[in-house]
């Protein structure tokens, strides 16, 4: 690569801390490189997780890890706690509140964020679920609706407080809609004695004809019949024109009248690839060589979610196993061009999918073969055990799960602090901290 | 009672849930009355470990436990999420944020909150360790600090992120002081390989000539002698004048540079009974006769930090153990005035104290008896996770001290939320949920 000073050791910059950003991090551990890891947050979040903190499952620390204390072990791989604002692509530099940093190979990792599609009122009223502030924050809400209807002695008011409605039948929206009436018909009767359970509803509304698309038709019939029983009020092509502060708008149909819109709708890729002038398709995704390059920046590899990859004619879906595929991928492909070989293209091998909607049911896909019920469930546990990084984080999770699944009960119901912390006391801290409360919904 | 309906079940309501108020509840809920819990916060904090959150060694959630779950099986036990603001003794009306509430007979249990002696600059500058938010606003803070050491260039500056100072050398001065020392020159000296952990230091100031002044002096000598081989600067006689932005200023000595200041110098009574009419001395507390009523209103018992105890012309201190007996206390008085007895006189029974300074060092008196070092140690760790709410929260303090004594390291540092929610959208939340950020420090 030309620009690259041979007389020392190149550098990589990895900007996000996700399953992507991780494990090419890794990789590039085995090769003579210089690796520097930017993340607002000081700790990576296992996201397939995020639903249970949101429904009072799980402890936000169960599924965080210090970044710091992934690369302990890797001596050639430093951290920094950074918002990236920009790449200067010209002189390969990458922008952050702090300090600038220089690069000679650079991997983009910033993942996505929710998307509006412009719906008015959505991003002033609804929660999204795609980071952990936004989960716990959500979680005290859902706390806080049961604490004012409990002692609410208007009907209607108390009965908008009680109507959660969760925008988007993919997988998030599916798996908080059954986490959500798990936590509302089980736990909480108990702690609201006084609240009238039966005027609690939950409505998960898809604007398409069915729920989960991306499944096999098994799973997809599994999921609706399920979540039905489980009393929540699936509503198939409802399409949502507007949120507003206590009600959703649906085009030819009733409005909803509720306090809790949670939009799982749309996703797009992260703005910092768009904001630097990379080219990106209209979901805000990076389209890339098959080498996983941005097209005229050999230097530069996108992966994971913000990676728009071709395969078969189809874009690779924003999953955790296309992140560290790609992202291993990425690192090799980078080793490569410093020992002056060419990249390679990359492979996705699919390893199956699923979805658990509550206790007991889940839906696995793994190539032609598909499972529900039972079998699928623990099949589901023990692969997102198995993922958890770090046996302390198994461990806690395995015990907030057992408390949950065997005694039905969640310890977890605390309306707790939900926002980003502002050390406005410590400004070279708020500064480069990730401590900013300006930029939006960030999931680097 | 004059003013008690006799025809309907007679309402007890108790402010705070803290150990004084949960047991004086859970005392209560043995008679014929109807009990309101009232608290700002829907969990009972464990305030003995406060520190060990600030000092990454617990999470947040080991150390509460959701009011509701207390009480799940007392039917006649009520919680509410409110802010008491002020009480109309004249009608019996507790005045929250959201509905007025009427009582027959009134416990007050709202603890105490940081006092700053008025010295400039402390409320706006120092970080306190009385709530949980606090706890975890100072972790974040900490870590925060060494982030931003990291990358910093000017080596003043960097000294000055690498300056804690913590003032009063009482018992959470003294044990916070000993977590961060193990912190810093434990897990983090792992995580921060580019800082100079030589330059790192914990500076104790106390105004009075010795630490931890309750104590018997084979503990107070013991105390110090331990601090100061974990490494903490231990001052004693220093007088603090003012703390500014980066500074602690002192009386006859040099500044200390800082970017950390942690004030544990003082405490008072929480102000709603001071706001609310109620007689109350200089630091706040209010004066009760022995029976722990307050003088001139028989329908109002104050209790633990809050109530000025004299017992043997000595006033009782605040802590646990105090709350705990007098909420009991109170609650059997209450439930003797119900049927027309008179109230007993409280009597304290002194069940010891202790202070812990770190791995295997600690300090017990019980009695004219005094223990230090490992046995001291482990008598502190089983009393205090058998005073923990919930086989839960003991099982998961043990795994974190597991993992901290045991291992040597932290799992819980984390760069995480820390300030009470803000929950904008939902206003009936925000104005019952102890959702405002409008009062200052309120440990109910």
């Amino acid at each position: 690569l030309a620009g690259v000073n041979r007389n020392r050791t190149p550098r990589v910059v990895v900007i996000g801390a996700g399953f992507g950003g991780l494990w090419a991090a890794r990789t590039l551990a085995q090769g003579n490189v210089d690796v520097l890891v930017i993340d607002r947050n000081n700790y990576h979040t296992f996201l397939a997780l995020l639903y249970q903190v949101a429904a009072a499952e799980l402890e936000a620390e169960d599924i965080a890890y210090p970044v710091r204390s992934i690369f302990w072990k890797h001596s050639n791989i430093d951290f920094t706690l950074a918002y990236a604002r920009r790449i200067d692509l010209q002189n390969r530099i990458v922008v952050t509140d702090g300090e600038s940093i220089s690069y000679d190979y650079l991997i983009l990792a910033t993942g996505s964020i929710t998307y509006s599609f412009g719906l008015p009122g959505v991003a002033e009223n609804a929660y999204c679920l795609k980071t952990l502030e936004e989960a716990v924050a959500l979680k005290n809400h859902i706390i806080c609706c049961f604490e004012a209807a409990a002692r609410e002695e208007d009907k209607a008011k108390r009965e908008s407080l009680l109507t959660f409605v969760i925008v988007g039948g993919g997988a998030t929206g599916v798996e908080y809609a059954g986490a959500l009436a798990e936590l509302i018909h089980g736990p909480l009767v108990k702690d609201y004695r006084t609240v009238d359970f039966q005027s609690a509803r939950i409505i998960l509304l898809e604007a398409a004809d069915g729920l989960v698309a991306n499944m096999p038709q098994s799973v997809r019939a599994y999921t609706l019949e399920k979540l039905q029983k489980m009393r929540v009020d699936v509503r198939l092509g409802a399409k949502v024109r507007e949120v507003t502060s206590n009600a959703v708008l649906l085009s030819g149909q009733d409005n909803i009248t509720t306090q809790t819109v949670v939009w799982t709708a749309g996703v797009k890729g992260e703005p910092l690839a768009e904001l630097s002038g990379v080219a990106t398709g209209r979901d805000g995704r990076v389209p890339v060589r098959e080498t996983l390059q941005v097209l005229g920046q050999p230097e530069i590899y996108v992966i994971g979610d913000l990676a728009s990859i071709k395969e078969n004619n189809r874009v690779l879906p924003m999953v955790a196993q296309v992140a560290i595929q790609s992202g291993v991928s990425a690192a090799q492909n980078i080793l490569r061009q410093i020992n002056a070989q060419a990249p390679q293209p990359f492979r996705y091998h699919d390893r199956g999918s699923m979805i658990t909607i509550g206790r007991k049911s889940a839906g696995v896909a793994i190539g032609a073969r598909t499972y529900t019920g039972f079998v699928a469930w623990v099949i589901w546990l023990v692969i997102h055990l198995f993922n958890l990084i770090g046996f302390r984080n198994r461990m806690m999770v395995l015990i907030n799960w057992a408390w949950d699944y065997l005694l039905y009960e969640r310890a977890v119901r605390f309306v707790f602090p939900s926002e980003m912390p502002s050390l406005s006391k410590l400004s070279s801290c708020v500064r480069v901290g990730g401590l900013d409360k300006e930029p939006p919904k960030n999931s680097q």
